[in-house]
């Protein structure tokens, strides 16, 4: 058999499942995933072993000790992999949902009703957990999933999915539910992505270029989790104090997430004193500031010149040497490490068309104690998420309520921002007529 | 200037248009609308004069009489023409609309509310009133448009698109939110599908040459309206009275549309009923129909060979030659003609199966008075509009009650069936805080 005649079988096996999965009630799907869970346990031995062998050609391959602690497994990170997977049981079913009814004047009666997508592609790199977290979530929305990890993590995915299909075959589900394609050749994704009678959508996590490789091949939807090139801006209005612990959180806390900053606009008229409070704790935090002109030539004056203000000599030359000045690239790089580009701008509008062309549309935040200045900014920035007034490390599905997320999607059509489990649903029309023709 | 420097020019008007519109009152929006309307009737002159020019081409290049009579504008279309438009002003604007909204445990409170996609671009062929009918129901949304009409009409097109783009001006809102590629050019359409960083989404309307053009270039979002190849099953609980009224209002209404029919399934036990009844009354019509080996042999008993009973002779031999037996691929087309392929079943799941393996998913019926065939049908069928005793015409926007429709998405994601004004829409969320952060 050809990888396409591999593949293709795959597609429809997976659309088989599909078919059979939207009709299971709640109730069958939520023993599904608990059975998932217990076999995700029972398979310990096995899934740790298949791990050891990913570890090893790691290793040997010279990847980095933070590549190699995304992809290790151990019993307690297996075991919160199960409980994650035992979590989605409990979250709400949107499937089934009646999501508007009505009746036409000639007695047809609409209704829109929440329903599966059908047959999902999920296409990712290193890290195991994806595996785990991809299927249950589309199962427990009745979707069929056909997962492409990285080669990394190969060894490991196959044993995690054995045994999630396991979980659903105990549990009279289909076990072709969850598939994962066992090749991780660069043809494979080509193939995937060509195959639009069986997959209704295509969802890439993972870096640019996979991103880009999905959107360049794909005949299907693709559901897009780009950068994340956030930004702050410190309005005239700002109250300086939240602007320093807004600003910390969501350049520090993690710097390495979609959802952090990399770039601060300050009003001009509040840049000594920016400089003087969040600037100061920036470079505490060991923030590498890439500065336009003239904020560089204010955080310059605070701290890089000794002077007689012991508040200015607080900070050691070594902060200093974390002052640059920015190149225009710096405005669109998503740093995903303590880097941050800081602008002075002179206007509010001025904040907001830097966004438009610099930013990437994920998340964006105005610090303001003006109210008109805070809705014309939430109003103009075209971003999935628009904040006044607090942390861009709330987009995320968790912190929304959503109990779980697929991802953070930069598209605009059917899923913005956080996804949840009614991201990874569609609807259809059911029309109940008594004999209606249309004149 | 090269094509490719010319259509991105217009990539980047239409983006800031966009901007300006997506603040623009529904008022304002409203007053563009019927400043476009009066502006169409304004340019009669200079429209049906571009118009003239259109089809003195059209014939030069043997264009058929049906294709010159879509093409043709005289002053009476054209007033229907401007009538649509400012019909659209008085539609609910969807835009603005909060979705939903929620407070989290930490004060946060979270908005979704629903706002322009920003700009689309509409992809089309022959027929000159796409031009005005889609570019006023994305100016109503809050979208700027980028065109690409077909060759044929070229000359109305751009005629068109200059009167509604005064109005818009004339109206105070951007010139540039309607833009029409004046150039015909293949290329045209493969530089538009790569601009993603212009373009939000891409909507092709047309044949299945076109929209297989642009799913294999597009890099963006594409709302695709694929074939209608729908069915209408009749089921052994069939009312046989409904069954004729509703196969014939779903052929032959008006058969070159993609609401059309162009398979029945009936149930073994009903066969020799419905050929007396349905069967004879689609001859009647002069409906081809193209039949598999029992019903063909059923309907033949009926109809070809002569008999004592007075109802077998009422039909002539002419109307008998419209009988032949099914291909494979005749439950694979789109007829969009008075041609009907006809299969019969065994059971309501072998109707269904045969659906999913051949059906489009764009409407499909079930014929039935038994309550539990039809909760079954309309669950199982993975169709965007499923039907129980009403004629499959009915899938259509305005039908719908939506007011209007800027046509009927085959995909499963965004947009699903109908696709009136909100579909048009996306959302964002706005998030409002007094100084949270993430612990």
């Amino acid at each position: 058999m050809t990888l396409q005649d591999q593949i293709h079988d795959f597609g429809r096996r997976a659309r088989a499942a599909a078919r059979q999965l939207r009709l299971c009630t709640t109730e069958q799907k939520n023993a599904g995933i608990r059975a998932m869970a217990d076999e995700l346990l029972a398979a310990q031995d096995a899934i740790l072993a298949a791990n050891a062998q990913d570890l090893e050609k790691a290793r040997a391959n010279g990847l980095s000790g933070a590549m190699l602690e995304r992809l290790k497994l151990d019993p307690k990170r297996l075991a919160a992999m199960a409980d994650g997977v035992r979590q989605v049981a409990d979250l709400p079913d949107p499937v089934g949902e009646i999501i508007r009814e009505w009746t036409r004047p000639n007695g047809l009666r609409i209704e829109k009703r929440r329903v599966p997508i059908g047959v999902i592609g999920i296409i990712y790199e290193s890290r195991p957990n994806v595996t785990s977290d991809a299927a249950v979530l589309c199962l427990k929305t009745g979707n069929a999933t056909i997962l492409r990890g990285g080669s990394e993590s190969i060894a490991s995915n196959v044993a995690i999915a054995a045994a999630l299909s396991r979980g659903c075959a105990r549990a009279g589900l289909p076990a072709d539910a969850i598939l994962l394609i066992p090749v991780t050749d660069r043809d494979a994704v080509r193939i995937l992505c060509g195959m639009d009678q069986f997959l209704d959508c295509i969802v890439p996590r993972g870096g640019k270029g996979l991103i880009e490789t999905v959107v360049e091949h794909a005949r299907m939807p693709v559901i897009k989790h780009y950068d994340g090139i956030c930004a702050m801006y410190v309005d005239k209005a700002a109250d300086l104090g939240m602007t320093e612990s807004l600003i910390i959180n969501a350049k520090c806390q993690r710097p390495g997430v979609c959802n952090a900053i990399e770039t601060v606009l300050v009003h001009s008229a509040v840049l000594e004193k920016f400089a003087a409070t969040t600037g100061r704790a920036l470079l505490k935090n060991g923030v590498h500031l890439r500065c336009d002109e003239r904020s560089l030539e204010v955080l310059s004056a605070h701290y890089s010149v000794p002077s007689q203000s012991s508040e200015r000599s607080t900070l050691s030359t070594e902060h200093c040497a974390l002052l640059s000045p920015a190149k225009p690239d710096d405005y669109r790089t998503e740093f995903l490490d303590l880097i941050l580009a800081i602008k002075t701008v002179d206007t509010l509008d001025a904040a907001i068309a830097h966004i438009e062309a610099n930013g990437s549309h994920h998340s964006d935040c105005i610090i303001t104690t003006d109210e008109t200045a805070a809705s014309h900014f939430l109003a103009e920035v075209d971003s999935a998420t628009v904040y006044w007034n607090a942390s861009t490390r709330f987009t995320d599905g968790g912190e929304f309520g959503f109990g779980a997320e697929i991802g953070i999607s930069t598209d605009k059509l059917h899923a913005r921002g956080p996804m949840g489990l009614e991201e990874l649903t569609t609807y259809k029309y059911l029309l109940r007529g008594n004999g209606q023709v249309r004149g």
